[in-house]
Parts: C-alpha cells; structure tokens; sequence
C-alpha cells in the first residue's frame, strides 16, 4: 500500500479492498478452513443431498450493504455452502473422471489471486507468458511428445480454462487452414444469405474475434462509425442495417457498448434497441468496464439505459468491482435461446435432477463443460466489503479522474482528447502525437506508473485508467506532477 | 484424510497431495508472502523490465525429478517471477482497464481452489450452480438492470471466464435464433461444400458443441462407429472420408480420442493419422483424462503413439495430475495456423515486444483476450511433489483398479464389461440394466461413496474412476465391500 488516504475508508464502511495486517490474519483462517476441511471429507456424504433451491432458500435476498466479518461467511460456508456440495476431493469419489487438487496447486492458486496480473500479452507480464512456455515444455518432455510440439519448433504448448476451449481453438484453425484463411474473414454463409452483425468502430476486438469464431465471418461485422466522443451513430446503424436487409441479407445481431475500450464512450442503447428491434436482431450490451458503476445510481440511468430492451448484457466483476480475474457476469433475457443453441447432455451426465428441469446446469450457458466455482469470490467481495463500500470505492474514482482532467485542462501544454468517463481520461500533448508518444514512453520507462494508449478522434492519446484497489488520491497526484515533470517546457 | 497408507508416501518423494498439516503451515507462508508483496508494490517499477526470454532462461530445462519445497519455489518467486511481472496492483498502474483484486476475492479464490469442486452441473455441487444464481441476481439489483434478467423471470446471469466468452455465446444464441436453430444442426456451409468433421461414437460431447459453435454444424460432425472396447474404427473412419471426398465434400478435422469418457477406450491415433493426412485434415488428440499417464513410461507408448503425426494434442492436468481446475494443456504443431485463425492485435494493444515477434501473446491462442496465471500452479505442483511422486501417484491408481477388476470378475454376481483402461473399471450385475441401475442409486445414496455410470456396448455399467488426491487402496478396498453387501444375492 502506498500511503495516503486508503480508498475505501472514506466511506466509514469498510477497511481497504487490500489491508496487509488483516490479509494476514484472514488469509490463515481460511487456510486452517481449508485444511480441516480436507479433514473431515471421509466422514461426508460424498453427494450433497440437498434439494433443489434448498441453498438459495437459506441466503438473504439481497446483498449487504455494509461489510461482513470474516466469521459469518465462514459460518455460512459451514451452514449452507458446504452441505450443498457434492465433495469432489472426498476419497472415495469415483465418479465421472477425477478433478484432484493437491496442496501446492491451491498454494498455486492462491499465489495466482494475490498477484492478480494478466497474462493477455507476453508485455502485460512476461513471466506469465514464459513461465507458460516453460512448463509446457517441461510436461511435454514429461509426457514424451513429439518434438514438433516444443516451443523451439513451430509448434508449442499453451493452457486453456478447458479441453473444451482446447477444442474450439483447434477447429477454428483447422477449419482456417482448409479455406485458406477465408471462413474466418468472408464466413460461411447459408443458402446465399450471409448473418449480418453490427458493433461501433470503437467496439472491442473480442466482437470480431467471435464472429471469426462463430463462422458468421469477420466481414459481415459491420463497424459503425462513432461520435466525437466515440459513441455510435444511430442513423448510421439504421442504414446500414436497411441496406443488408434490402440487399437480402440478414440482419441478426447487434452490440451496443457501454463504455468503448479507447475513451469510453456509451453508445445510445434506447435508440440502437429501436433499430435492431425493428430487425428482430439480438441486443448484446457489452458494459465490461463501466457497467460495474452502475451500482452508484448517480451514474446508473446512463449505462443502463435501454438494457430493458436487451437480449444479453455483460460486464466483468473482475474490471472494476474488487473481484480477481476471472469473473464475467453475463444475463441473457430468454434463456432458453442460450441453452437451445448451447446444451450437450450425453448419457454419463444425465441425472434425475436435469431430466427434472428444476435446476440450472450452467454448463449450458457457456463454451466450456467445466467451470469453476467462481460465485464464491464474487459472494465473498460483496458481502466482506459491502455494496457500500465498493460504491465509494468507484466514487473516489471518478472524482478523482474529474480532478485530474481539470489539471491536464488547466496547463497549457496539455489537453484533454475527449470529455472524460466515469474514471478514464483521454489527454494529449497540444505539441502533437509524436511529443505524446515520447511523454508516454518516458513516464512509463521512469517505472514509476503505468499508462497506455488509445487513437481517439484521430489522435495518439494517453490513457488514465483509474481503478486499482490500492490507488489513493495521492498517487493520481503523483501521476500528474511525474507527467508534468516530463513534459517539454 | 482417511486413514491408510498415504498415495504417494509408497514412492518415497514426498507426503500425500495434501497433508493438512503442512497446508496449514505453508498456506500461512504463502499468505504472508502475498501480504508482503502488497505491501512492496508501490516501491516497485510498474512494468516488467525483463527482456523477452529472460524468465525462461533462469529456469532449469527440465521438471524436477525430486519434490522441492516451498521455500525454493518462494525463493525463485522473488527471484524470477516478481521481475517478470508487470504489477496489476500496483497503485500506479492506469494501463488498460484496472483489473482489480481486493482482500476478499483472494481468500474466496483460495476457497474456490480449497473446495476443488465442479460446476458443470447443478447435480455436482449444488451449492455452486445456486450461489451463482443468488448473487447475479444480487447483482442485477445492484447495478438496477430490468426484471427480464432475473434468475425469476425467461431470463438469468451466469459467470463466463471473461467477456469474450459472453460474446460468443451471445453471438451464437443469436445465430440460432436467427436461424430456427438451423446453423447448429446444419452449419454455414461455404459455396455449397461443407466441410466435415470425424470423430468416434464415443468422443467427448465438447466436440460436437465446437462443431455446432463454431459454424461447421453437429451435422458435418461424423460419428464413427466404435468396437467392443470403445475404439474408432478405423476402416469405417476411411470409408466415411473417402465418401465425403467422393460427394464434393471437404474432410478438413479429425479428432482422435486417447481415454473415452465412457471406458477409457483408445483410439488407433497412428492408423487414424494415415486416413486423416491422406485427406490433408487437421488431426486433434483429445487425451483429456488419459494422457496424464504418460509420465509414466511403461504407459506412454500406448498414449502417445501416432502423437508424431498429431496437428493439436491436448489433456487436463486438472484431471489426474494433482492441478485443480481449470487446466487444460494443449499443444498444437504449427503455431501460425493457430494464432492467424485468432488473433485480434487493436491498437490499443499494440506494443513493441508484440511488434518485434520475439513474444508469444497468448491471447492470440486462446478463445478469450484475458487470462490467469494457470501456469503457476502447475508449476508449483511439478515443483512441489515431482514428477517421480506423480508417477506414483497415477501407478498406485491403475494398480488399485486392476485390483478392483479382479474382485469383480471373482464375484459371480459381478462382470466386468469391458477390459479396465488405466485407473478406470466398467462394471455391471449380470442380474441386467435394471438391476445395475439400483445397486448404483443404493450405493450412491448411502453417501459413503460416489460412482458414475455410462452405456457400454448397449449396457449400464457402473463406473469406477480412481484418481483422487486422498483416495487410499483401503477406500477401494471399502467401495467394493459396500456394492457386495449391497448387491442382491
């Protein structure tokens, strides 16, 4: 922790997301948990034998509004999670295939969750990236692999969530190869009339990296041009989608984001859901980063507004709203669209409670088969920090990126690109792009903070993400004396 | 724990997976490690300053034979990892978007890997599918988004790994909806010739939800006919491509499968990569269970061969390694087919290591931009119980299984229906299905073990998976005492 006002303690109702001291003393409780945990498996049923709804009916309908102590989610653990699972690591469960963990692996886990970095690009933290090459290197020796499969051939390793993701990856490429590259970029289309998708200029890449992957072809994702401050063009959206739909072509999906990775801008959902709605498309709102500030009414009307009109709308607990990578909350407003296109049940996983329809199998909702039990860290951010708590924390934020903009607007060497959003601000060297990227480098170089980039209205912008759970106020300021320092006369 | 002898304390390398003890000591260290690199973060450059292939080049070239222990693995933490980390939590970090970690949602990832449980299905945890729910609709609250998302309403939330996973499966419920549900059945077939896809009756379901996924259509996934222990057949797999070949048809991916989830069956993976390169078609190796084995040497070849010829081979440590979920290794030949059919470089992610070549950007490998430190956990269980204690681990199981199948064929009750594959046994009561079926509720229900079951040659067999980080011969020895009182005479 650096020193300085902590983020969290403002708003009187919880310590910082991150206090060292009181880290340590949880930190062991939940070890010592775990341990006799582990203890007491044998003398467990091995399947939980709770009725479906039973877990749910014991939890409160809402979420805290101030923190709860550690001791009450541990006498929930105790009280209601644990008698509703089905014990995985109990020695005698011989069911399906094994997923065994071992000591150093959840020591490995946990290690994972405290350092909390990225492994996206080799650049986001090499030793993510190398450590991955390493060890698949390593296991593939152990398992006696082909040499081609090595990372010094053209071949090599890499981990996925899944044999699931494993397999997609690997028919996508396959089927990349045998069209010489063109199904990811012209698709395949049915009966001559291509599906049509419609996302900003400013959407993110994931957008088109799903419609490669999903065989609608990256190019019939329309990119529809933005506003200066990166929000769609409603009557662009509605002309294009016009002419697809006279031409022949179908229409069928539309992303609508709600705060763009580059400036963040949020496209206008009410008038984009009129539009796709005339078309009987399917809305997706993608509010990764800014949807978490909707917890603040203050900030809600603007992101989510039309979302009553959404198909699906998703944001990531892991961006803004304390919860470690990875925990992406997806809703869908029909269900039965996402499990019908979907749901697998081959015989060795059917049971009596699936064929009953009373429960959710999530496995229907998502690529992968197995999944993690990622609940629980969302469960333990809201109710140990409290609703209240992460308000302010996203607050601070805000307010602090408003003061910082109100620096970068007040010197006369610098400027701000675009109206600043909820706590991302866009700023530049009035002396041009290349003065900009040479600041950039250099404050980045002195290691002393960490911005990136964007191209926003054309220009080479500095990025002032604010949002980590250790920033304080007094590093925003650091931030701008170091910029300000740096900056040519 | 139960009692009995310890899996791996027979090998001589190390203590069980998980010592509760030892957990608890060394949790505490992990625990007080993690604190303190927080509190070393704001005096610490923001980015890495390692040069690519300096992680690597100060890791030894292979993996340990021999356990390490924890204080070697925190003292290369120190040493190599934390260098190559550009530190996500540092309080100056602005890069991006923040990815934000808080106190609570690292203890509930260390539960989350604490309880190793799965919630692919309600019926497998059902405290993990409910929790789910309860807090997305927590959430739903929270952020103020409409009725129609609620957990109550046609609607509901569900976590994804990351929103690129949203993405895709909201582009595809679209598809389908768009479509009648056509494209998943039918696929988007390309100037009137659709490429097909192989793979055994018996293959794993996440094949046929890539196919359906990924625009080939679960139509142009051939199901080739299987023998009587669970393997392809590998004249029927010739026949079927030459037809479609024949018929203007374009065979393009083959998959091949090391282990059957139903009996362990294996796939003539050499034969198979003949007819596969005859057609010039991607082969893929799922050897998701199974491939873990080949550590082992007296197993490998059987695991391994034709693996020369394979174009992808992926397994899950997460399976039968002692790495809890998710961890899924795979390996591909040609890395260019994969990273051209998935990359998505914006600018906003450029940088100079990606620009130069000299990295691997994971993102470009996988399904989702994001991604956690999985390799650390699968580097800590290398390190930490070695290979040599892995063998014996997986030696032990397949020993017990053989054990077990003895036992069964000696009870005239009893038959085995097919040969044990590795640590697997297929088991039924000559009495037929219908009997089976009971004695595996009746067991099932005492809540003192957990069997699956699955149709083997036309039979319900029961099935006995033996893998698990705390099962002991006398836990095997005490299954086959409980389905012997409890089988009619």
């Amino acid at each position: 922790m650096s020193d300085g006002d902590p983020p969290l303690e403002s708003g009187g109702h919880a310590g910082p997301p991150f206090d060292p001291e009181r880290f340590r003393r949880e930190g062991r409780e939940v070890v010592d948990w775990i341990a006799s945990y582990w203890e007491s498996l044998a003398s467990r049923p091995v399947r939980s034998q709770v009725a479906p709804g039973w877990v749910r009916s014991e939890l409160p309908p809402h979420a805290p509004e101030d923190p709860e102590p550690l001791t009450a989610v541990v006498a929930d653990l105790d009280r209601v999670v644990v008698p509703g699972l089905t014990h995985w690591q109990h020695p005698s469960f011989f069911a399906y295939f094994p997923a065994s963990a071992s000591s150093p692996s959840i020591l490995g886990e946990l290690l994972v969750a405290g350092l909390g970095v990225q492994g996206m690009l080799w650049a986001t933290s090499p030793a993510c990236t190398e450590l991955e090459t390493h060890v698949l290197d390593w296991l593939r020796v152990l398992l006696g692999l082909p040499e081609r499969f090595a990372s010094g051939s053209a071949g090599g390793g890499v981990i996925q969530d899944s044999a699931s993701s494993g397999v997609l990856c690997a028919i996508v490429a396959a089927r990349e190869r045998a069209t010489s590259l063109r199904t990811n970029s012209t698709g395949l289309c049915q009966n001559g009339q291509p599906l049509v998708a419609y996302a900003s200029a400013d959407a993110h890449s994931s957008v088109e990296k799903a419609a490669g992957i999903a065989g609608i072809g990256r190019a019939w994702l329309r990119r529809i041009p933005v506003d200066d401050w990166g929000r769609m063009d409603a009557a662009a959206l509605s002309a294009a989608m016009d002419q697809d739909a006279a031409a022949g072509r179908r229409p069928f999906f539309v992303v609508a984001t709600v705060g763009t990775t580059a400036a963040g801008g949020i496209d206008p959902v009410p008038g984009v859901a009129a539009i796709a709605s005339r078309h009987s498309a399917w809305l997706h709102v993608d509010a990764a980063w800014a949807g978490a500030a909707a917890i603040c009414p203050e900030f809600r009307a603007a992101l989510v507004a039309g979302a009553d009109r959404a198909d699906s709308w998703g944001f990531n607990p892991h961006k803004w709203l304390l919860v470690n990578f990875d925990c992406h909350a997806l809703w869908v407003a029909d269900r039965a669209a996402l499990v019908s296109a979907l749901s697998m049940k081959p015989d060795y996983l059917r049971n009596e409670a699936s064929d009953g329809g009373a429960v959710i199998d999530y496995s229907d909702w998502q690529v992968p088969l197995g999944r993690r039990f990622r609940a629980l860290k969302l469960w333990m951010t809201l109710r140990m920090l409290g609703a209240g708590a992460l308000r302010t924390h996203i607050r601070s934020h805000v307010d602090w990126a408003r003061e910082f903009a109100g620096w970068v607007a007040a010197d006369p060497r610098f400027e701000v690109v675009v109206e600043p959003s909820l706590a991302l601000v866009c700023f530049a060297l009035r002396a041009g792009d290349d003065a900009s990227r040479r600041l950039l480098d250099r404050v980045n170089a002195s290691g002393r903070c960490f911005l990136s980039h964007a191209r926003v209205n054309g220009r080479f912008a500095l990025r002032l993400a604010i949002g980590g759970a250790t920033t304080t106020r007094s590093d925003v300021v650091a931030v701008w004396q170091l910029l300000t320092d740096s900056a040519p006369p």
